[in-house]
């Protein structure tokens, strides 16, 4: 697998041996992180380090109260189980995700876990001034179910544009927001420190870290959900955020040069013609649960005198227009699908999607493999809180050990 | 700037003293490498080492033959000349374009540098075969004008498809190559490791490090040359590869759902729609001269009547949809245009080809420039012998000290 040629790179910041020290605690809590417990050996094989250099890293974490150790018997293996390293929930993160119908607030641990979680009904699209007054109520309700571990700060999955350098939101349609600084505002009124980051690019992320993209590679998540088409690009565990943060809107490819006009301002993209609500639409049903959707897919699929069977083929060929346009530019190893496309999919195959890609270069189509999301709804959640534990996970020593106990 | 989130990132191996050692003589061989002459104080401040370290490091890279010292006066300034570490070209590269007309090989220094360049007219297109007998004879001529050299290897600057994990040729439609070993051919013939890759990306690489694209960022590369046009990505100085090597061909881009059929078996690709012979074809005139391009260009943008006015009009208009789906994909800093669209380019300006573009999401087009390449006809040469010289960029340690003198 090779992702990213070494052939240049542009000059960096000279490295020192505490840099060393950082970057190794930083590679043994993003294991323990992302793999879940480990064995004191497994770390030992994944880093190349020597043992007692593990367990000096694994003493220093634990001071910090990062990381636990303990007997946690995961496998099936035979014999005692051996104790395993793992991280410890004592910091957490409050993840939050405004949509149309709902807001979203949880309190996420360092493990990846969602700890507690409430869902606020809206009555109607809240603006960005009640967003605030709303999800700061209920923060300070949350927290001191946090039971005093370190809140590092809040991370919003926000259905719009987001710049990358200071979470200003450019453009959130479907809530109706247009440059607002609510993650400063949030920020004032809560007392947190606020990161906030498109929802697509927060799938992606915990895709890649939890779910069907885990491991390295270039991956394209799509996600077809109530706010159109969003999309994002994971390249070897990074998100690909571009020049502002706007990167990966695949959603904004054009598939059919006489297709709807869109509200980017163009016409035929992927997400105007590939639309859960054309094709029920055509269907002539009112809704669906996401339950029903497999069943009444399979059959406009599997019948051609189903009044959206031609709904749905023109779907199939525009999503391989996609995949065609994605695979021509990024040469992916996965494209991971979610909500109606991960629908879609499943009923119509890998192969015939691959089938209608209508041309591609050598190569490409290949290497790529299509596959539906793995994480359920918890998914921009916990791609939220991750974007507040990069730091700390970067540079554990971000955060002090606890005091040794007097003599 | 930012174009990498650091959300997360997969477990890499850990990093010990001899790791930062191998970092710290990478960082400054590169910086020298990129920026050419540099003092020990700009060293200092761009890696944030301090002065005694630069000096080791510096003292090790002279004692590989990698770097020298001494007066260069490159700048205006007032005041004697500092002295300045420069890359030597001690150490070299082959480097080899096959195109349809002509054979290109160079020997081009450590420095960047084309030392020594000949050219090969084709009669016919030669086969691989062929073109494995020509280039080993030439390089068999040409390396004893590396004076001693260190050849490090052969770099192949190829119009096609090149599998990255092993030089295999899968694809190259102008040359009628197809499926060949030609890399490890040319290895077998010249006893010299020989690596290839894709033209375009070859010509991004060396825009990035010496020409418009200097710095990090996001930057897309698309050059319309003979063989169409190839594209390639480069994300803070490195190359994006794909999986299989094949990222980066942005020239399949649709732009036109009922455009002309593509060799790559769809239609209504950039390469399809956005051509020089079109355009020529349309202004009922042979070939012109790659100086002459500009006035004809010139001569049909200006003036309605012009028999080719309509077909440029055309393919500005197709030029600005390829735009949109990189903006919307990459949210790049720049796309680097060469060959037949920097002639378009220089004529009709970036912002007519920006609003051209169609729509696209709020954010990304006023990030992006639009500008001509640098680098001139030597570009994929240069590009070919940086993947020669990456993997003693990234570990100089590679090469030996030479042995002290006996006392």
């Amino acid at each position: 697998m090779s992702t990213n040629d070494s052939a240049t790179s542009g000059p960096m910041l000279g490295t020192t041996v505490d840099d060393v020290r950082r970057q190794n605690l930083s590679q043994v809590l993003r294991i323990a992180h992302q793999l879940g417990p480990v064995s004191r050996a497994e770390l030992t094989r994944a880093t190349g380090l020597n043992r007692s250099t593990i367990g000096g890293l694994v003493q220093d974490l634990h001071e910090r109260g990062l990381v636990g150790e303990g007997d946690v018997a995961r496998t099936k293996k035979v014999g005692r189980p051996s104790p395993r390293i793992f991280v410890t929930d004592d910091t957490v993160a409050v993840a939050v995700n405004p949509e149309v119908d709902a807001i979203d607030v949880a309190i996420v641990g360092l493990s990846g876990r969602v700890l507690h979680r409430v869902r606020y009904r809206n009555e109607r699209i809240p603006s960005p001034a009640e967003f605030v007054n709303i999800v700061s109520a209920l923060i300070a309700g949350m927290i001191p179910h946090a039971q005093g571990a370190r809140v590092l700060g809040v991370g919003v999955a926000l259905p719009g544009l987001v710049r990358a350098t200071d979470g200003f939101v450019l453009f959130a349609p479907h809530l109706g927001w247009d440059n607002t600084a609510v993650t400063s505002l949030l920020s004032d009124a809560t007392g947190l420190n606020v990161v906030a980051l498109n929802d697509a690019n927060c799938g992606a992320i915990a895709e890649a870290i939890y779910g069907s993209a885990r491991g390295s590679g270039l991956v394209v998540y799509l996600n077809s959900g109530a706010s159109g088409i969003g999309s994002g690009i994971v390249l070897d565990g990074r998100l690909v955020t571009g020049e502002g943060g706007h990167a990966g809107e695949f959603g904004h490819t054009l598939v059919n040069s006489h297709g709807r006009e869109c509200r980017c301002g163009s016409r035929g993209c992927l997400e105007t013609e590939v639309r859960r609500d054309l094709f029920l639409e055509a269907a002539g049903v009112a809704d669906v649960t996401s339950d029903d959707m497999p069943a009444l897919l399979a059959a406009a699929w599997g019948d051609a005198s189903h009044p959206a069977h031609a709904e749905l083929q023109k779907q199939v060929d525009y999503l391989g227009v996609a995949v065609r346009t994605i695979v021509n530019a990024l040469n992916p190893r996965l494209i991971v699908l979610g909500g109606y496309l991960a629908h879609v999919l499943a009923v119509v195959g890998e192969e015939t999607v691959k089938a209608r890609v209508g041309g591609t270069l050598p190569g490409g189509l290949d290497d790529v493999s299509l596959v539906a999301t793995e994480l359920g709804d918890e998914l921009l959640l916990i791609g939220a809180a991750e974007r507040v534990f990069s730091p700390l996970l970067d540079d554990p020593t971000l955060v002090p050990a606890r005091e040794p106990a007097a003599v």
